[in-house]
C-alpha cells in the first residue's frame, strides 16, 4: 500500500501547523471537531503516531483510538442531547478516505434528522468553538 | 439506555440458535458475513459479551472488536483484490443501528463501485459460502 504521507492536514494538525478545535487530547490520540461536519458535534479521533489507515495502524493505537472514540460517542450523546451515534472509519479513496491520516468519525445523530452529504457545509469558527466546548464540558461529566 | 435484549439475532448466532457464514472467531469475538452485503465480502465482527453498541460496550472488549475488525479488512483486501475498506458501526436507531448487539461493518470497496443501498440485496447461500471461504483463506495468509 502507498506509505504514509507527513504532508497531510492532520498531520499538521498534530504538529500544530494547522489550528483545530481540540476536544480531548493524550499521548497518543487526538480528538477535534471536522470542519465540514455532517451534524453538530462531528468529532474527528485520530492517533498521534503516523498510520495511512487502518491497514497499517499498529493495533494497539487502534485499540486506543477505539476506546477515544467510545468516550467522544458518550460525550456526544449528553452535549447534543443526541439520539444515537454514527461512526465511520474509510481506508483509502475507494473506501471513502479523503485525508490519508487514520481517523475515526464520531458523528451524534438525532432521530429524523438525515445527515448532510459528506463536505457539503462548513461550519463557522464560532459554530465549531461552540460544539467544542459542549464536548469538552461533557467528557468531564462522564 | 435500553438495556441489552438478549434475543436479537446476533445473540442467536452466538448461541448457535441461528446459522451464520463465519469468518472468524475467538473467545472474545465473532466475525461472520452479512446476509444482506452492501458489497462482496461485507463482513460484521461482534464482542461475545453482551453489548448493545458502543455506548455500552467494555473498552477491552471494543478494542479487541476493533484488532479484529483491521485483520478482516487486510482480508477483505486480499480476498476481493479490494481498492479500500469502509468501516461503519451504527448505535441507537437514529446512529443507523438495526440489530441491538455492537457489530462492525467491514465492506471491501472497488473504484468507482458505490455501496449497495443498506437492506437492499439479499445474497444466496451460495455466494456467502465463497465469500467467506475467500475471507479464511486470505486471513491465513495475512
Amino acid at each position: 500500500m502507498t506509505a504514509y504521507d507527513p504532508s497531510n492536514i492532520f498531520a499538521k494538525i498534530l504538529r500544530g501547523e494547522l489550528p483545530a478545535h481540540r476536544v480531548y487530547e493524550d499521548d497518543r490520540a487526538l480528538a477535534f471537531l471536522d470542519i465540514m461536519p455532517r451534524a453538530p458535534g462531528h468529532t474527528l479521533v485520530i492517533p498521534k503516531n503516523p498510520a495511512r489507515n487502518i491497514l497499517d495502524i499498529d493495533a494497539d493505537d487502534l485499540g486506543h483510538v477505539a476506546g477515544i472514540a467510545q468516550r467522544i460517542a458518550r460525550a456526544g450523546m449528553k452535549a447534543f442531547a443526541a439520539d444515537g451515534i454514527t461512526v465511520q472509519q474509510f481506508n483509502e479513496t475507494a473506501g471513502g478516505q479523503v485525508v490519508f491520516h487514520l481517523h475515526v468519525h464520531v458523528i451524534p445523530r438525532h432521530d429524523g434528522v438525515a445527515l448532510r452529504p459528506a463536505a457539503t457545509y462548513k461550519a463557522s469558527n464560532e459554530e465549531l468553538a461552540a460544539a467544542a466546548e459542549k464536548i469538552r464540558a461533557a467528557l468531564k461529566n462522564l
